[in-house]
């Protein structure tokens, strides 16, 4: 795409504007859904342990239905998160892996679950507290 | 709850069970969702910046509705990641700010976000690449 003083200005595409998740139209705040959506960060975590075929990927996504996860995967694949292998096996072995920016992005959704499943007794007692009030 | 041999195992609440994400009856991951959810990670990352009123807040979190604002901030109280302050003025002021435990989820969750928005061109690319095959 050129520019163009006639062109009238395409907000959420003006390469001139820095990528922000807090406003409403940036592509940023999308890739950040794929990323912390119901299942995109489990599918991330479950694949930061190592490559994965997609049945193993499901039952260590514990109760996500089919058809969530291969859109979970998709969105993730398109992103440049996840890598689809297909082997040229009879029948063809699909795996799944993380891209380099992929791990990176895992690392810190793996921080971020065992800092969350560190402070589930902290979680808890507010949540008591809460309901209790 | 004291444990007996004679009661079925209680799955979601058994204490002798590490939270873990993965496991679909398991606290954290619904915990996990409060926090990365589609407005839960933009309300921590905005609060990230500072104490703010609601309006404030809903202005930074460009797009949110008056509804999901309130019931976003009403599950990070109840989980003990965000504070509601009412101050004794009249009008009554109310201000939200984050507690220690939450501005530990904020920080992470700012990482991931300026990760992803640094990432956007790399993105982007994959995303074209994706769609143009």
């Amino acid at each position: 795409m050129g520019t163009s003083d006639t062109t009238a200005p395409d907000v959420e595409h003006d390469p001139t504007l820095e990528p922000d998740v807090f406003a409403r139209g940036c592509t940023s705040r999308l890739v950040l859904q794929d990323v912390t959506g119901r299942w995109g960060a489990l599918a991330l975590g479950a694949l930061h342990q190592g490559p994965a075929r997609f049945n193993a990927l499901r039952r260590r996504v514990d109760g996500v239905s089919e058809k969530m996860l291969a859109q979970t995967l998709q969105a993730l694949e398109r992103d440049g998160f996840v890598l689809r292998d297909v082997q040229a096996t009879i029948p063809p072995r699909v795996e799944y892996r993380l891209t380099p920016l992929g791990t990176t992005v895992a690392e810190r959704l793996v921080d971020l679950i065992e800092l969350l499943e560190g402070a589930m007794p902290e979680v808890t007692a507010a949540q008591q507290a809460y309901d209790g009030r």
